[in-house]
C-alpha cells in the first residue's frame, strides 16, 4: 500500500527539522517513511489522507507498562506499592485466565491506538496472550515473560518459559521485539539476579525492570542485598543495556553513577504520584545526560494510558518541585515521549521520529476544534500543556492505519463487555 | 421553562445523597431545582434531557482566574511569576482595548461551558466588558476591578473605579455577584491595603486575594511590611471574609493561624507548577478543617480551565509529596471543585450541590465513549483521574441549558479568530 498525507503542519522530531513545517506531504511505501516534501504527488498512491489543519507527528513510545493491567483501572484508591500489589493487585492477578489476559491486552492497545501511542514496552506474564492481542490491534509491542522468583530453581523455570517465548517468537513479526523483564530486585535475591543477567548476555537483550520506585523499596533491597540499589546494579548488571522504570528514590551521587551504564530510565509521573512514591528527579538526570523516555505503568496506578498526559506531569513536576520555571521547555518533553523513548527500546533507527527510511508510526492531531488551544500560540507547547489523547483523530502503525478520523478497525464494544466482566468476576 | 433531565447516574454532592444513585429526574423549573427522585413526571415540562448512561453532577466552581487571560494561553513558557508579569504579561496587557477584553473573556466563558464549570472567581481589570460577555454567554461568574496601587492617591482611584462597578452593578443579575479583589499585599503598601479593608468592610463583601505563591513574594512581603504575611492578615484583614489564591508558602504554623479566620483557600495546582511556584500544603490545610476549593487561575499559567484537570492535580500531587497514598480520596476532591468552591464564594446556598430548591447549575458527563474509563470500576475515581471537560455533553447555568449534546448556542468560530488576532497584534 502506498499512502500519501497532505498538507500536514510536520513535527518530525527528527535531528534535521527541528522546526515545525507547514504545507508537508509524507509518502509512506509499505511500513516505510519513502518521501517527506511540499507538493509531493505520485499517481500510483492508493491512500490520501488530508492533513489540512493537523499536526502530524511521530507516534508516541510508551517505555514501562504491564499491558493486562488495563481491567485493574480506578479499583484501588489510598494504597501504597507494596500493599497495592500483596493486598490488592496480585489476589486479583492469581485469578485470571488466558482468556483474561487476550481480552485485557485488547483494550489496552486499543486504547493506545485511540490515544496516540504506537509502542509499549511491557512486563507481565501469559506473554503468548498479550503477543496475539498485539498482533490482532497490530501495535508495536517490546515484551518479556517477567522474570521473578523467590529462589534459583523457580527462576531458572521462568527464564525457561521466556526462552521458550524467545525461540517461538523472535524475529518473526517485526512490529514485535523482546527484552529481559526483571520484577526488580526486592522481589529476588541475588543469586537470581545473576541468573537472569547471565540470560540477558546469553540472548543479547537490554534488562527492563523496576528500580528503586518508592524508599520501601529502598529499604527493602538494602535488607536483602546488604547494600545499597545502585551499587547493586554496579555489581551485578554492568556492561549491560537497561531500561529503569520510576528512579524515585535516587540521590544526585547514584545519578552520577547511573551516568556509566548504557542506561535509560522510563519515567512514570502519574502511577509514582498515585501509589504516593514521589516524584523522580529527572531534571538532574536529563541534566547529567542520560535518556530519560516516558511511560504510563498500568492502568492499576498510571490511570490510563494517555501519554499526553504524562507529558504536561513531566514538564510541570519538575518545574514546580525544582521551583524552577526554566526547566524542561516543551520540545524536549516531546523528545522524551517519542525519540528518547525509541532509544530506550534500542529501536531509534526504526521509530520515534518522522524521517525517510524509518517506520510509519505516525499520528495525526486535530487542534482545531478543541477550546483549550485557542488562540494557537507557541504550538509545542499547545501539544504538550493542551493536547490530550482524545485529539489523536488518525494513527498509523508500520504503514498501516490503524484508526481514521477517530473510527478504528476494530469491534470496540465486545472488548469493553468483556474487560468490564473479567474485573467484575475476579474482584 | 420547565426541565426534566430523565434517569441519570446522580452524583448529587449534597450532605443528604452521598451515595451514587441510579435512574434518577432531575426537575428545574425556571432557574432552581424542584425535584430530585425516580420516575418524577410532569405533562408541564417544556424539555426533556435524557440522561441514560449520563453522569449528572452540579457544574463545576473555579475560584481563582483572571477571566480575560484566555489570549495568553501558551504564550509564554519558562519565566518564574515575577519576570512572567513583568517582563511578559504586564506589557501585553498595556495593549489591550475594551473591545479586546470583551472578546478575551467571551472565549474564557465559552470555555468554562465546554468543560463543565459553572462558576468563576474573577480578579481582573475593565470589568464593564467582562460582565457584558458574561451576560452574553449567561456564566455564573463573580468578579471585582483589581485593587492595585503604590500611593494612597492611586488605590483611592481604584477603590473609586470598583465602587462605581458595584453601584451600577450590584444585585441587579442574579448570576453575577462581586467580592473586593486585591493583586497582593507585594504590590501594594500598608497603608493602600488598609484603605481596602476599610472599603471592603463598607461594602460587606469577602476579599479576594493573591496570597504567598512564591518564595519571593514572601520574601517581597517580609521587606515591605517588616513582617511575615500572615502576621500582616493578623494585623490588617481580621474579620474579613477571605478568599486566598495560591497559598503556596505557608508553613503548619502559618496554617494553624490561618485557621482563626473566615477564610477559603483557592488552590491552582498547575499554574503553581507551571511558573515554579511549587506545591501549596493543601493536605495539612484540609486537615486543620480550611475550606479548600479549586482555581485554574488565567490561562496564561494554568494552561486552560479544564478543573477536571485541576482535580487529578490535586489529588495526585499531595499523595505524591507527603508519600501517602491515601490522602484526598476522589469524593473529598470531588466536593473541593463543587460545594467547597461554592462556599468560598458565599454561594453554597445557591450552588454546588444538586438539591431542591438549589439553582439549576448542572453539567451531564458522558463517559459511554471513552476507551480511558473502561472497565468502568469506581466512578468518583473515575471521574478524578480519567475525565476530562471532553466528557461534558451538556451544561445547564441558572436553569439554562447552554451546550448540550457538545453544542452550544454560541458561533464560536469568530470569538476563536478574534482572540487569535488580539494576541498576534499586542505580542
Amino acid at each position: 500500500m502506498k499512502i500519501l498525507i497532505k498538507n500536514a503542519t510536520l513535527i518530525s522530531m527528527s535531528e534535521k527539522r527541528k522546526k515545525i513545517e507547514e504545507n508537508m506531504d509524507i509518502k509512506i511505501e509499505g511500513n516505510q517513511i519513502v518521501g517527506i516534501g511540499q507538493n509531493l504527488n505520485d499517481s500510483t498512491v492508493t491512500k490520501i489522507i488530508d492533513a489540512t489543519n493537523k499536526v502530524v507527528m511521530p507516534g508516541l513510545v510508551n517505555t514501562h507498562s504491564h499491558v493486562p493491567m488495563s481491567i485493574f483501572r480506578e479499583t484501588v484508591d489510598g494504597y501504597a506499592l507494596q500493599d497495592w500489589l500483596n493486598k490488592k493487585i496480585w489476589p486479583m492477578e492469581d485469578k485470571l485466565t488466558k482468556e483474561d489476559i487476550y481480552y485485557a491486552s485488547l483494550l489496552t492497545f486499543l486504547e493506545m491506538v485511540k490515544t496516540g501511542t504506537t509502542t509499549i514496552n511491557d512486563m507481565y506474564f501469559m506473554t503468548e496472550e498479550i503477543l496475539r492481542a498485539a498482533n490482532n490491534i497490530k501495535v508495536r509491542l517490546q515484551t518479556s515473560r517477567t522474570l521473578t522468583g523467590q529462589n534459583s530453581a523457580e527462576m531458572q523455570q521462568r527464564i525457561e518459559e521466556l526462552n521458550c517465548l524467545l525461540e517461538n517468537n523472535m524475529g518473526k513479526q517485526q512490529r514485535i521485539t523482546f527484552n529481559i523483564g526483571i520484577h526488580g530486585l526486592y522481589t529476588s535475591n541475588r543469586e537470581c539476579i545473576q541468573q537472569c543477567v547471565a540470560f540477558a548476555k546469553e540472548k543479547n537483550l537490554p534488562i527492563h525492570i523496576h528500580f528503586c520506585e518508592n524508599k520501601q523499596e529502598v529499604e527493602d533491597i538494602k535488607t536483602l542485598y546488604h547494600t545499597s540499589p545502585i551499587e547493586v546494579l554496579e555489581q551485578e548488571f554492568s556492561f549491560q543495556k537497561l531500561i529503569l522504570a520510576h528512579c524515585v528514590c535516587l540521590t544526585n551521587e547514584d545519578i552520577a553513577k547511573l551516568k556509566n551504564f548504557k542506561v535509560s530510565i522510563s519515567h512514570c509521573p502519574i502511577s509514582n504520584l498515585k501509589l504516593g512514591c514521589g516524584i523522580a528527579p529527572i531534571a538532574e538526570m536529563l541534566a547529567q545526560g542520560i535518556n530519560v523516555s516516558l511511560g504510563t505503568d498500568g492502568q492499576g496506578s498510571g490511570c490510563n494510558l494517555d501519554l499526553f498526559e504524562t507529558m504536561k506531569y513531566t514538564a510541570l513536576l519538575q518545574k514546580g518541585i525544582q521551583q524552577n520555571a526554566k526547566l524542561l521547555p516543551a520540545y524536549e518533553i516531546l523528545k522524551m515521549a517519542t525519540i528518547n523513548g525509541a532509544k530506550a527500546l534500542s529501536l531509534e533507527k526504526e521509530i520515534g521520529s518522522i524521517e525517510e527510511g524509518k517506520k510509519a508510526d505516525i499520528i495525526l492531531l486535530d487542534l482545531s476544534n478543541s477550546v483549550v488551544a485557542k488562540p494557537l500560540n507557541d504550538l509545542f507547547s499547545t501539544i504538550v500543556y493542551n493536547a490530550k489523547g482524545t485529539n489523536v483523530v488518525t494513527t498509523l502503525i508500520d504503514g498501516e492505519i490503524l484508526m481514521e478520523n477517530r473510527k478504528t478497525l476494530y469491534e470496540e464494544a465486545p472488548i469493553f463487555e468483556q474487560c468490564q466482566k473479567i474485573i467484575k468476576r475476579i474482584q
